[in-house]
Protein backbone atom coordinates (compact mmCIF):
# COMPACT_ATOMS: atom_id res chain seq x y z
CA UNK A 1 0.00 0.00 0.00
CA UNK A 2 1.34 3.09 -1.08
CA UNK A 3 1.94 6.14 1.74
CA UNK A 4 -0.18 9.44 1.45
CA UNK A 5 1.07 12.75 0.61
CA UNK A 6 -1.09 15.57 2.89
CA UNK A 7 -0.15 18.75 1.44
CA UNK A 8 -0.83 21.90 3.73
CA UNK A 9 -1.07 25.11 2.06
CA UNK A 10 -3.29 28.70 1.47
CA UNK A 11 -3.59 29.70 -2.32
CA UNK A 12 -2.27 32.87 -1.32
CA UNK A 13 1.14 31.29 -0.08
CA UNK A 14 4.68 30.13 -1.42
CA UNK A 15 2.39 27.28 -1.04
CA UNK A 16 2.23 28.06 -4.81
CA UNK A 17 5.26 26.99 -5.30
CA UNK A 18 4.46 23.15 -4.31
CA UNK A 19 1.31 23.07 -5.94
CA UNK A 20 3.32 23.65 -9.58
CA UNK A 21 5.63 20.95 -8.00
CA UNK A 22 2.74 18.42 -7.37
CA UNK A 23 1.54 19.26 -10.37
CA UNK A 24 4.61 18.26 -12.46
CA UNK A 25 4.66 15.41 -10.47
CA UNK A 26 1.81 14.19 -11.22
CA UNK A 27 1.08 12.39 -8.63
CA UNK A 28 -2.05 12.10 -6.40
CA UNK A 29 -2.16 14.16 -3.13
CA UNK A 30 -4.45 15.19 -0.51
CA UNK A 31 -4.51 19.63 -0.35
CA UNK A 32 -5.47 20.56 2.69
CA UNK A 33 -5.84 24.49 2.72
CA UNK A 34 -4.90 26.35 6.83
CA UNK A 35 -6.29 29.55 6.96
CA UNK A 36 -4.02 32.42 8.37
CA UNK A 37 -4.40 33.39 11.79
CA UNK A 38 -5.90 30.83 14.49
CA UNK A 39 -5.47 27.52 12.31
CA UNK A 40 -2.00 28.47 11.42
CA UNK A 41 -0.87 28.86 14.96
CA UNK A 42 -3.25 25.74 16.13
CA UNK A 43 -0.79 23.29 18.43
CA UNK A 44 -1.93 20.50 15.28
CA UNK A 45 -0.76 22.49 12.46
CA UNK A 46 2.74 23.43 15.02
CA UNK A 47 2.97 20.11 15.07
CA UNK A 48 3.81 20.09 11.46
CA UNK A 49 5.58 22.79 11.07
CA UNK A 50 6.95 24.95 14.59
CA UNK A 51 7.30 27.92 12.25
CA UNK A 52 3.43 28.04 12.13
CA UNK A 53 3.74 28.45 8.22
CA UNK A 54 3.04 27.28 5.10
CA UNK A 55 3.27 25.31 3.15
CA UNK A 56 4.39 22.14 4.11
CA UNK A 57 4.13 18.44 3.14
CA UNK A 58 3.79 14.85 5.15
CA UNK A 59 4.88 11.99 3.12
CA UNK A 60 4.28 8.95 5.81
CA UNK A 61 5.87 9.66 8.83
CA UNK A 62 7.84 12.07 7.21
CA UNK A 63 7.68 16.27 7.02
CA UNK A 64 9.11 18.45 4.63
CA UNK A 65 9.04 22.47 5.12
CA UNK A 66 10.88 25.15 2.88
CA UNK A 67 9.42 25.51 -0.44
CA UNK A 68 12.91 24.58 -2.18
CA UNK A 69 13.57 21.78 0.49
CA UNK A 70 10.10 20.26 -0.27
CA UNK A 71 11.31 20.87 -4.31
CA UNK A 72 14.27 19.15 -3.79
CA UNK A 73 12.82 16.36 -1.60
CA UNK A 74 10.07 15.44 -4.04
CA UNK A 75 12.04 15.47 -6.97
CA UNK A 76 14.07 12.85 -5.54
CA UNK A 77 11.58 10.77 -4.00
CA UNK A 78 9.44 10.76 -7.35
CA UNK A 79 12.17 10.21 -9.58
CA UNK A 80 9.92 8.67 -12.73
CA UNK A 81 8.99 12.82 -13.54
CA UNK A 82 12.76 13.57 -14.31
CA UNK A 83 12.97 16.80 -12.38
CA UNK A 84 16.42 15.88 -10.00
CA UNK A 85 19.13 16.93 -11.78
CA UNK A 86 21.63 14.39 -13.47
CA UNK A 87 24.83 14.11 -12.04
CA UNK A 88 26.17 16.88 -14.16
CA UNK A 89 23.39 19.22 -13.37
CA UNK A 90 23.71 19.03 -9.83
CA UNK A 91 26.57 21.96 -9.48
CA UNK A 92 24.27 24.37 -11.24
CA UNK A 93 20.93 22.66 -9.59
CA UNK A 94 22.10 23.15 -5.94
CA UNK A 95 24.06 26.50 -6.74
CA UNK A 96 20.33 28.05 -7.65
CA UNK A 97 18.08 26.31 -5.44
CA UNK A 98 20.33 27.53 -2.29
CA UNK A 99 21.37 31.03 -4.38
CA UNK A 100 17.42 31.45 -4.85
CA UNK A 101 17.12 30.40 -0.77
CA UNK A 102 19.38 32.58 0.47
CA UNK A 103 20.89 35.60 -1.43
CA UNK A 104 18.13 36.27 -3.67
CA UNK A 105 15.43 35.57 -0.95
CA UNK A 106 16.98 38.19 1.14
CA UNK A 107 17.96 40.39 -0.62
CA UNK A 108 14.56 40.67 -2.01
CA UNK A 109 12.78 40.99 1.57
CA UNK A 110 15.02 44.09 2.50
CA UNK A 111 14.37 45.26 -0.69
CA UNK A 112 10.87 44.94 0.41
CA UNK A 113 10.65 46.41 3.97
CA UNK A 114 12.78 49.75 2.10
CA UNK A 115 15.23 48.89 4.37
CA UNK A 116 19.08 49.81 2.80
CA UNK A 117 21.90 48.11 4.41
CA UNK A 118 25.38 50.63 4.15
CA UNK A 119 27.76 49.65 2.02
CA UNK A 120 30.43 49.01 4.96
CA UNK A 121 27.79 46.48 6.65
CA UNK A 122 27.50 45.11 3.16
CA UNK A 123 30.00 42.54 3.81
CA UNK A 124 27.73 41.20 7.24
CA UNK A 125 25.24 39.77 4.72
CA UNK A 126 25.48 36.80 2.30
CA UNK A 127 24.48 38.74 -0.75
CA UNK A 128 26.15 42.16 -0.75
CA UNK A 129 23.94 44.45 -2.00
CA UNK A 130 20.62 43.30 -4.51
CA UNK A 131 22.51 44.60 -7.71
CA UNK A 132 25.35 42.10 -7.52
CA UNK A 133 22.73 39.29 -6.66
CA UNK A 134 21.01 40.11 -9.44
CA UNK A 135 23.57 40.39 -11.87
CA UNK A 136 24.91 36.72 -10.95
CA UNK A 137 21.28 35.12 -11.77
CA UNK A 138 21.36 37.26 -14.99
CA UNK A 139 24.62 35.59 -16.05
CA UNK A 140 23.26 32.07 -15.11
CA UNK A 141 20.17 33.06 -17.39
CA UNK A 142 22.32 33.93 -19.95
CA UNK A 143 24.37 31.29 -20.01
CA UNK A 144 21.39 28.39 -19.81
CA UNK A 145 18.21 28.35 -20.96
CA UNK A 146 17.31 26.64 -17.37
CA UNK A 147 18.96 27.38 -14.51
CA UNK A 148 20.60 24.00 -14.28
CA UNK A 149 21.57 23.45 -17.94
CA UNK A 150 19.60 22.45 -21.10
CA UNK A 151 16.35 21.08 -19.44
CA UNK A 152 13.59 21.87 -16.82
CA UNK A 153 14.24 20.49 -13.56
CA UNK A 154 12.83 21.05 -9.87
CA UNK A 155 15.37 23.88 -9.26
CA UNK A 156 13.12 25.80 -12.02
CA UNK A 157 9.77 26.15 -9.90
CA UNK A 158 11.49 27.32 -6.92
CA UNK A 159 14.46 29.79 -8.89
CA UNK A 160 11.77 30.26 -11.60
CA UNK A 161 8.61 31.34 -9.05
CA UNK A 162 11.25 33.65 -7.42
CA UNK A 163 11.94 35.96 -10.29
CA UNK A 164 8.24 35.68 -11.56
CA UNK A 165 6.64 37.06 -8.34
CA UNK A 166 9.75 39.26 -8.07
CA UNK A 167 9.29 41.14 -11.37
CA UNK A 168 5.33 40.62 -10.76
CA UNK A 169 5.96 42.62 -7.50
CA UNK A 170 7.77 44.86 -8.95
CA UNK A 171 11.33 43.68 -6.80
CA UNK A 172 13.20 42.60 -9.49
CA UNK A 173 13.66 44.21 -12.77
CA UNK A 174 12.40 43.19 -15.96
CA UNK A 175 16.01 42.58 -17.74
CA UNK A 176 15.02 40.40 -21.24
CA UNK A 177 16.85 37.18 -19.56
CA UNK A 178 14.43 36.83 -16.93
CA UNK A 179 11.47 37.87 -18.65
CA UNK A 180 12.13 35.32 -21.56
CA UNK A 181 13.21 32.69 -18.88
CA UNK A 182 9.91 33.50 -17.21
CA UNK A 183 7.93 33.02 -20.73
CA UNK A 184 9.89 29.80 -21.24
CA UNK A 185 8.68 28.12 -18.05
CA UNK A 186 5.36 29.58 -16.80
CA UNK A 187 3.37 28.30 -20.16
CA UNK A 188 3.97 24.88 -19.03
CA UNK A 189 0.72 22.81 -18.56
CA UNK A 190 1.33 21.68 -14.81
CA UNK A 191 1.97 25.50 -13.62
CA UNK A 192 -1.40 26.49 -15.59
CA UNK A 193 -3.08 23.63 -13.75
CA UNK A 194 -1.48 24.67 -10.18
CA UNK A 195 -2.32 28.32 -10.79
CA UNK A 196 -6.39 27.13 -11.87
CA UNK A 197 -6.46 25.06 -8.78
CA UNK A 198 -5.09 27.53 -6.44
CA UNK A 199 -6.91 30.36 -7.56
CA UNK A 200 -10.21 28.05 -7.18
CA UNK A 201 -9.40 27.52 -3.50
CA UNK A 202 -9.22 31.73 -3.22
CA UNK A 203 -13.34 32.90 -1.72
CA UNK A 204 -14.95 34.71 -4.17
CA UNK A 205 -15.27 38.43 -2.45
CA UNK B 1 41.95 10.46 -15.23
CA UNK B 2 40.69 12.02 -12.10
CA UNK B 3 39.13 15.70 -12.21
CA UNK B 4 40.97 17.78 -10.12
CA UNK B 5 38.82 19.38 -7.53
CA UNK B 6 39.69 22.70 -6.80
CA UNK B 7 38.87 25.09 -3.40
CA UNK B 8 38.55 29.21 -3.73
CA UNK B 9 38.43 30.14 0.09
CA UNK B 10 39.58 32.41 2.67
CA UNK B 11 40.20 31.64 6.08
CA UNK B 12 38.30 34.19 7.63
CA UNK B 13 35.56 33.20 5.54
CA UNK B 14 32.22 30.82 5.37
CA UNK B 15 35.05 28.78 3.28
CA UNK B 16 35.04 26.67 6.69
CA UNK B 17 32.58 25.31 6.51
CA UNK B 18 33.16 23.68 2.92
CA UNK B 19 36.98 22.63 4.79
CA UNK B 20 35.32 20.70 6.90
CA UNK B 21 33.31 19.02 4.56
CA UNK B 22 36.44 18.36 2.21
CA UNK B 23 38.25 16.64 5.25
CA UNK B 24 35.18 14.69 6.11
CA UNK B 25 34.86 13.48 2.65
CA UNK B 26 38.70 12.27 3.08
CA UNK B 27 39.32 12.86 -0.92
CA UNK B 28 42.44 15.42 -2.65
CA UNK B 29 41.87 18.88 -3.46
CA UNK B 30 43.71 22.26 -4.54
CA UNK B 31 43.17 24.96 -1.73
CA UNK B 32 43.53 28.57 -3.75
CA UNK B 33 43.42 31.44 -1.13
CA UNK B 34 41.64 34.20 -2.16
CA UNK B 35 41.98 37.74 -0.31
CA UNK B 36 39.47 39.95 0.36
CA UNK B 37 39.43 43.32 -1.39
CA UNK B 38 41.06 43.26 -5.31
CA UNK B 39 41.38 39.52 -5.43
CA UNK B 40 37.98 38.69 -4.52
CA UNK B 41 36.56 40.78 -6.98
CA UNK B 42 39.06 39.95 -9.85
CA UNK B 43 37.68 39.33 -13.30
CA UNK B 44 39.80 36.32 -12.71
CA UNK B 45 37.52 35.39 -9.70
CA UNK B 46 34.74 36.99 -11.48
CA UNK B 47 34.37 34.26 -13.73
CA UNK B 48 34.38 31.55 -10.88
CA UNK B 49 32.11 33.67 -8.77
CA UNK B 50 30.41 36.58 -10.05
CA UNK B 51 29.08 37.56 -6.65
CA UNK B 52 32.78 37.75 -5.77
CA UNK B 53 32.78 35.87 -2.29
CA UNK B 54 34.22 32.85 -1.11
CA UNK B 55 33.86 29.90 -1.23
CA UNK B 56 33.67 28.20 -4.09
CA UNK B 57 34.75 25.22 -5.52
CA UNK B 58 35.34 23.65 -9.45
CA UNK B 59 35.61 20.34 -10.28
CA UNK B 60 36.17 19.36 -13.67
CA UNK B 61 34.12 21.82 -15.45
CA UNK B 62 31.37 22.74 -12.77
CA UNK B 63 31.48 25.21 -10.55
CA UNK B 64 29.50 25.18 -7.22
CA UNK B 65 28.86 28.55 -5.10
CA UNK B 66 26.75 29.02 -1.95
CA UNK B 67 28.21 26.84 1.19
CA UNK B 68 24.97 24.58 1.79
CA UNK B 69 25.39 23.88 -2.20
CA UNK B 70 28.61 22.85 -1.58
CA UNK B 71 28.23 20.31 1.06
CA UNK B 72 24.87 19.06 -0.82
CA UNK B 73 26.74 18.46 -3.76
CA UNK B 74 30.05 17.03 -2.39
CA UNK B 75 27.80 14.52 -0.49
CA UNK B 76 26.47 13.41 -3.48
CA UNK B 77 29.63 13.54 -5.65
CA UNK B 78 31.55 11.36 -2.95
CA UNK B 79 28.98 9.00 -1.82
CA UNK B 80 31.65 7.03 -0.12
CA UNK B 81 32.02 8.93 2.62
CA UNK B 82 28.14 8.01 3.72
CA UNK B 83 26.99 12.09 4.28
CA UNK B 84 24.44 12.24 1.65
CA UNK B 85 21.16 11.43 3.43
CA UNK B 86 19.47 7.92 3.18
CA UNK B 87 16.10 7.96 1.82
CA UNK B 88 14.18 8.13 4.77
CA UNK B 89 16.50 11.15 6.00
CA UNK B 90 15.90 13.10 3.15
CA UNK B 91 13.38 14.86 4.11
CA UNK B 92 14.86 16.17 7.63
CA UNK B 93 18.29 16.77 5.47
CA UNK B 94 17.09 19.08 3.21
CA UNK B 95 14.91 20.48 5.32
CA UNK B 96 17.06 21.85 8.12
CA UNK B 97 19.84 22.56 4.99
CA UNK B 98 17.29 25.17 3.44
CA UNK B 99 15.72 26.42 6.92
CA UNK B 100 19.56 27.66 8.20
CA UNK B 101 20.84 28.80 4.49
CA UNK B 102 17.43 30.85 4.43
CA UNK B 103 15.23 31.75 7.57
CA UNK B 104 18.21 30.79 10.45
CA UNK B 105 20.85 33.15 8.16
CA UNK B 106 17.87 35.66 7.63
CA UNK B 107 17.16 35.80 11.24
CA UNK B 108 20.42 36.08 12.11
CA UNK B 109 21.71 38.46 9.46
CA UNK B 110 19.24 40.98 10.74
CA UNK B 111 19.78 40.49 14.06
CA UNK B 112 23.70 41.62 13.74
CA UNK B 113 22.98 44.82 11.96
CA UNK B 114 20.23 45.26 14.90
CA UNK B 115 17.34 45.44 12.43
CA UNK B 116 13.86 45.12 14.25
CA UNK B 117 11.03 44.37 12.22
CA UNK B 118 8.04 45.21 13.43
CA UNK B 119 5.43 42.87 14.05
CA UNK B 120 2.97 43.87 11.56
CA UNK B 121 5.61 43.27 8.82
CA UNK B 122 6.89 40.01 10.33
CA UNK B 123 4.77 38.25 7.65
CA UNK B 124 6.71 39.63 4.58
CA UNK B 125 9.63 37.67 5.41
CA UNK B 126 10.28 33.84 5.21
CA UNK B 127 10.94 33.56 9.23
CA UNK B 128 8.65 35.55 11.22
CA UNK B 129 10.99 36.10 13.99
CA UNK B 130 13.84 35.04 15.70
CA UNK B 131 12.36 33.61 18.68
CA UNK B 132 10.03 31.46 16.73
CA UNK B 133 13.30 30.30 14.39
CA UNK B 134 15.26 29.34 17.40
CA UNK B 135 12.63 27.39 18.71
CA UNK B 136 11.72 25.62 15.60
CA UNK B 137 15.59 24.38 15.74
CA UNK B 138 15.78 23.40 19.23
CA UNK B 139 12.60 20.81 18.43
CA UNK B 140 14.23 19.60 15.34
CA UNK B 141 17.58 18.93 18.02
CA UNK B 142 15.76 18.04 21.02
CA UNK B 143 13.77 14.94 18.20
CA UNK B 144 17.12 13.72 17.29
CA UNK B 145 20.85 13.65 18.24
CA UNK B 146 21.75 15.20 14.33
CA UNK B 147 19.38 17.11 12.28
CA UNK B 148 18.61 14.38 9.43
CA UNK B 149 18.50 11.77 12.49
CA UNK B 150 20.51 9.37 13.85
CA UNK B 151 23.60 9.67 12.75
CA UNK B 152 26.01 12.30 11.29
CA UNK B 153 25.20 14.11 7.70
CA UNK B 154 26.82 16.91 5.81
CA UNK B 155 23.54 18.34 6.83
CA UNK B 156 25.17 18.60 10.02
CA UNK B 157 28.43 20.29 8.96
CA UNK B 158 26.13 23.29 7.31
CA UNK B 159 23.59 23.28 10.09
CA UNK B 160 26.58 22.71 12.50
CA UNK B 161 28.63 25.70 12.13
CA UNK B 162 25.51 27.92 11.72
CA UNK B 163 24.58 26.61 15.33
CA UNK B 164 28.18 26.64 16.79
CA UNK B 165 29.32 30.36 15.02
CA UNK B 166 25.72 32.11 15.90
CA UNK B 167 26.55 31.05 19.86
CA UNK B 168 30.70 32.08 19.47
CA UNK B 169 29.34 35.26 18.46
CA UNK B 170 26.55 35.83 20.73
CA UNK B 171 23.97 35.50 17.93
CA UNK B 172 22.38 32.44 19.35
CA UNK B 173 21.54 31.88 23.09
CA UNK B 174 23.17 28.86 24.73
CA UNK B 175 20.22 26.28 25.05
CA UNK B 176 21.15 23.18 26.11
CA UNK B 177 19.86 21.56 22.97
CA UNK B 178 22.08 23.62 20.72
CA UNK B 179 25.23 23.48 23.31
CA UNK B 180 25.28 19.27 23.56
CA UNK B 181 24.88 19.58 19.39
CA UNK B 182 27.81 21.52 18.80
CA UNK B 183 29.67 19.42 20.96
CA UNK B 184 29.07 16.12 19.60
CA UNK B 185 29.97 17.53 16.42
CA UNK B 186 32.94 19.49 16.77
CA UNK B 187 35.18 17.06 18.24
CA UNK B 188 35.04 15.21 15.04
CA UNK B 189 38.57 14.84 13.43
CA UNK B 190 37.88 16.07 10.23
CA UNK B 191 36.62 19.15 11.99
CA UNK B 192 39.71 19.87 14.20
CA UNK B 193 41.67 18.75 11.52
CA UNK B 194 39.79 21.90 8.89
CA UNK B 195 40.25 24.17 11.78
CA UNK B 196 44.20 23.70 12.21
CA UNK B 197 44.56 24.01 7.96
CA UNK B 198 42.74 27.80 8.27
CA UNK B 199 44.19 28.53 10.85
CA UNK B 200 47.38 27.96 9.66
CA UNK B 201 46.57 30.04 6.34
CA UNK B 202 45.65 33.15 9.11
CA UNK B 203 49.21 35.37 8.62
CA UNK B 204 50.58 35.81 12.08
CA UNK B 205 50.29 39.50 13.64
Amino acid sequence: MSKKLVFYTNPRSRGRIVRWMLEELGINYETKVIEYGAAMKSPEYLAINPMGKVPAIQYGEEVVTESAAICTYLAETFPDAGLAPLPEEKGNYYRWLFFAAGPLEQATALKGLDINIPAEKQGMLGFGNFEITLNALSKALMDNPYIAGNRFTAADVYVGLSIGWGMQFGMIEKRSEFVEYWERISQRPAYLRAQKLDDELIPKA
